[in-house]
């Protein structure tokens, strides 16, 4: 299915009205169906639909990995992935309820409650980057945000090392862009091992978390995280990284992991 | 509680790090209890949180009116508000797990069944705006969303007539910035006949029906719609502007609302 549709649009002035054809960004409900139990609905872009369904679970806990996956049926016009682990583990129903009101939303969740943060491994990598990378990498982000980037709607996500971006994602989500990259990462066997995540939205504490679960050490974003978010990344040791803005960032945590070229010894 | 907070961040560059302050915008987790049940947690601003409750409450269809109302209690440092409705009506298991899986979620609907968008009356309101006082409006939106958005990281929505804006508040959620003028509106007494919402986010159809619940026959927007987004406002009778830039906007649905000073008669 294709990511955009076009629609005929009035572009209005203060004097006129004009009859054109825009591209409009497709938004697709999707419900994720988990060994027969209705997990949620989300709302995204209709592409990559089983790395999204996969990185959603892995995300909110439910897949560990590749393994636990028997089946993965996608039917995209109905708006359904079907998902059958090997197990075929049927969740007990307070545990599920009690994930599905808070995970899966774009606004809540469960992980905020002390036990489940405190559950996090603090992250271990020594990796370091320089800024001038950093200032590299964004920029090529933004470069391709902008070619698949018609329609003005849509969040990017990338996954990178050092010296580039290895996958790059888009969604009217900003979490489901995360998703689909981790989800990617998941069935074809990307190591995430000592990479960056790139995301063109804001950094709340559910961004984060997503980020720590898959044990990320950089996070770079191009907007403005929450107090949370700062929070979170200082104690779980994930250098965040935030208004990269041309040649200038604002790191907000374990500024250790980026160096620059100056002599201050930084 | 301040909606903003300052941290210590390194502002870096190619050579350099500096030390500075800056202002990071503050994330509440806030759990919303009705009657007794849990139904969620909200991402939010820790800002008007009465009025979230509120609007996020009528929104979701579990209160009607200010008259359903019996309590609102508001714990701010635990994050937690506690609604009670004048019957104290429990809700069903089934009812509420249904509605809470989908509703409340940044990214799932139960709404989008063809069943609950056939419910909804399509909008009826006459009025018309002229283009200029489109732009004249967004103007002013813009400016106040400057002056209050100094951390980059909100989202802002405002309440309006066609000559003036009459409630304007922000939130980290798109949603939840609606949600606090509506929640307004209601425990306020403010009436939303024929009145504008002006949003800075995108219009997905989540934002769509929200709107409509309320009546709303004008939903204006400076970024991008989706096209579930603009199905729903054809259908369901809502004037649909986007991409306001300027004195310029895309117009997506009955733009016959929409007048300008031209001579085509549109």
């Amino acid at each position: 299915m294709d990511s955009v549709e076009r629609f005929p649009v009035q572009r209005v002035t203060r004097e006129s009205k004009n009859d054109i054809e825009d591209i409009v960004t497709k938004e697709l409900p999707l419900t994720i169906i988990l060994n027969n139990i209705e997990l949620t609905t989300l709302l995204c872009s209709p592409t990559d639909l089983k790395y999204l369904a996969v990185g959603f679970l892995v995300s909110e806990g439910l897949l560990k990995g590749k393994d636990d996956i028997r089946k993965i049926v996608v039917d995209e016009r109905r708006g359904v992935v079907r998902v059958e682990t090997v197990g075929g583990k049927e969740f007990a129903p307070d545990v599920l309820s009690k994930r599905l009101i808070t995970s899966g939303c774009g606004r809540g969740g469960s992980f905020y409650s002390a036990a489940d943060v405190q559950g996090q491994t603090k992250i271990k990598s020594e990796m370091t980057i320089s800024s001038t990378a950093v200032f590299t990498l964004v920029r090529e982000f933004q470069h391709r945000s902008q070619v698949y980037r018609t329609t003005g709607g849509v969040h990017s996500a990338a996954l990178c090392d050092t010296g580039s971006i290895l996958l790059f994602n888009e969604d009217i989500g900003r979490h489901n862009a995360i998703d689909k990259i981790f989800g990617e990462c998941i069935l074809r066997d990307i190591s995430v091992d000592d990479r960056i995540i790139i995301t063109s939205g804001r950094v709340s504490s559910e961004i984060l978390l997503k980020v720590i679960k898959r044990n990320i050490p950089i996070l770079v974003s191009k907007s403005a995280p929450t107090d949370l978010g700062v929070r979170l990344a200082n104690d779980l040791g994930v250098t965040l990284v935030g208004f990269v803005r041309g040649e200038r960032m604002n790191v907000y945590s374990n500024g250790w992991r980026v160096t620059t070229s100056g002599k201050q010894g930084h």
